[in-house]
């Protein structure tokens, strides 16, 4: 009883968009001063937005430590994965961070501080969300890609390791060849260099660049329709909502009732008449 | 009432084509002659292009000073973006340029006249509008975009600053690399050489490519999803207006009068029967 | 009279599949005979191909005489765009080409020649037709592109053109380079050689490339909404077309006239026991 | 009779989740194991993966004989597609590889094997179809591409030859060139190259590069419109599957009933007291 009470002001807190921009403000710019070490900044400065960085770790911990305490069952709280991520961002940024020793992970440590960023705005999460929803749906178009970049990477390798073994040594470097071809880059070098000896090679290159063009095209169209479809969606059922509609059954329903009351009053004056 | 009289004539002279043609020529014209100004154009159509120009720069400032009087509260004037815009250029347009002193500054106020084509054309107004609508939606996967950014170069410079200091030497420099590499530029070049050191890191660039690539697809899609609502708002709203449509509700109501009209027939002629 | 019956005997061969598919392939077969010279192709299959090539030429222009005598005002039929475009093709298809002289004007002669394809096949002509629909709704947008580029160009031309003349030397050079950027060939090879001398022109570039993607965007969007539209409104004209849809206004006039009549009997009836 | 009931099995088989996983995963790692043959793996199991494999080849081998008996005409199941597509794939499995003699060709049979994924994932079928049905539409745009395409190839290689055969010595070349350029791929040399003779040549490049971008453009704005009729159109059978609809066509009759039976009483009463 006591911790929901404790959680709902958290909650109150969390939502109020000063404390947001507040929250947003101090990540930011202790995320920069990490980057910017080596400009001169007072250490006035420097110390109270350590402090502030400080405080909000502590907030987000006594946070998640309440909502932890709130679950009912222990194990349900870490079935839900924004959970898992906001404990994981908040055990990493309370290790603390000695400058002397580790520093590399120190720092490390202290650049995925910037992902209480995506914990404290609703927005980013739902982008985030939308990111793991499109996952198994673009699982299927992976799988088509990693068929035509293996098979072209496994004929490649077959055929121009001779030519170039740093390009197309083995069937990983080939893979690594292939996604540059597929961003364009520098990919004529590699063709001329293969033409010079197989020169039809180039039909390999375009027909590799037509494939993964469609594969791409494929998945951009799926993406598309499938957000399109979810928005039509929540259109009709919000359009639902809002009035209480009269739909083509009621105004059906009404008008049989109608046909029933003509033909009753019919009967009943028929009767009286006779 | 004298001067809505006056800014109803300058609205009237401004949205007629023809005068909105030789404005936008005179402009493009005197735009061009900037950039041209070593090929040999005959001094008497040079002043009078020059003469059209502060023309057409004395127009806007006539237009908005009568549109700043007609304003009658005049904080509410600077309120609006565009009579700021337009307030702006008419200002720059004014300042006087001598060739001889700040020629590089004359240039500039020259250039930045261009801008008053966007003042006159209406259509091009609105594609600036449709830039304002989309900013604050764009922000927050601007946000996410600054968050993989910054995570990315701050590895980066950790593990790279000692390979190529040029390209990964601090925070900011690393994110100039990182967005080169977001664009396809030579980035095997980038990636070949820490591969030669840590033969991993062909896995930071491939990430980051498949994250910025998502990041980028979520905000298209977004503006895409955001414009046709928009669209098929217009049109619901469009087709109510065009014909006062007769929707379910009012069939309802007349079906329901229907009924009671039946029903009164029914019960007086019954009492009158009885 | 007789001209039209000539030029429906014309358009049902031109109409017939066989026919196309002869005439696509003679076009494309004499047009790959002028690239691959070189090869040796036995001279009697040459001549017969050159037969089948002065044949189509003459289909085309016996075609396009009869549909011109048809047209009863002679102005009428130099109105249509596609009327004009088979009368050039014909025309410069008919100019005699002797490979002794003027070899150059005689081989682009041939090539303009494979446009005759565009005028036997329908959805040729549909697509191209597209092309001229999207131009004047992608005019602003080209207006709007071409003041952000003449803007960076004349900034560039000012302060880059002591580092590189040959990219910034005078806005048209700029204007070329600012192009390059734009596709992302080489930008930051461009973009390290201005930040030498003035350290943060990374802001000219990066903004530059932002401006032009949303210019881009907005451009697409435009298009795919359009397109969009007029799918729909296609749709809809041919649902009306194919059931003559009963509308909510038919029901309301039969619900009125429903009324009516029970309120005729109603009073007819009073009346009558009156 | 026998073999439908056998077929039946396999089918189950075939759509049980499990099976489908472990088939997928024996495939992939045999496909990683012929890429890395370098790599330390131990011979046990090695040859657990060899007999797994060969277990599925004949899983396959088996399904398609049963499916092919199954089939009443033998000539019908070499009419769909996916069946000879199955069996070319089974037979190129069984092909016995010896590593000594032939290396080559016993390593792209292998390669090849990976496709047996696309036949027993239904997904896969899905989108390879999708490919298919999108083809014919395409045609068109490839062909107006095709016309882009040669126009600039014979153009380029009649003035550009001279000047870097290697890129513009024939037709054939050109058009590699201009792919290239299509691409973006290091196009700005190509064009410095020729704008040093001819210093008009980037009207060729830009003018091109518009142009295969609005048939680029044109080809995606298609299948996107296709794509989403496809979907409305599913949408729309669904519904009508889903709930019998009542249209606007039965209310229109309900109300006609209405009106007969008011006209009927009415005479019927009017008869009466008369």
């Amino acid at each position: 009883m006591q911790t929901i009470k404790i959680q709902e002001k958290f909650d109150k807190l969390r939502s109020n968009k000063l404390f947001e921009f507040l929250v947003i403000g101090v990540i930011i710019f202790s995320a920069l001063v990490i980057g910017a070490k080596t400009y001169n900044i007072s250490r006035g400065l420097l110390q109270v937005v350590h402090l502030l960085d400080w405080f909000i770790t502590f907030f987000f911990l006594t946070e998640i430590t309440i909502r932890f305490l709130g679950e009912k069952n222990k194990i349900d709280f870490f079935k839900q994965g924004w959970n898992i991520f906001d404990t994981l961002i908040v055990t990493v940024s309370l290790i603390p961070i000695q400058d002397s020793e580790l520093a590399v992970i120190g720092r490390l440590i202290r650049i995925f501080r910037v992902l209480r960023m995506v914990s404290i705005i609703p927005e980013m999460r739902l982008l985030l969300n939308s990111l793991f929803v499109a996952l198994p749906q673009l699982g299927y178009i992976v799988g088509l890609m990693f068929i035509i970049f293996y098979i072209y990477a496994a004929i490649g390798s077959t055929f121009f390791a001779a030519i170039n073994p740093e390009l197309w040594g083995d069937i990983s470097i080939s893979l690594l060849t292939l996604f540059r071809v597929m961003t364009f880059e520098d990919w004529t070098d590699v063709m001329y260099e293969t033409m010079k000896v197989h020169p039809l090679s180039w039909l390999y290159y375009l027909s590799f660049i037509f494939f993964t063009a469609f594969a791409f095209l494929n998945m951009v169209i799926g993406v598309v329709v499938n957000v399109l479809n979810e928005e039509s969606d929540k259109i009709n059922r919000k359009e639902q909502q809002d009035a209480q509609q009269i739909s083509m059954e009621d105004l059906d329903k009404k008008i049989e009732e109608l046909k029933v009351l003509i033909l009753q009053r019919s009967t009943s004056s028929t009767k009286k008449e006779s």
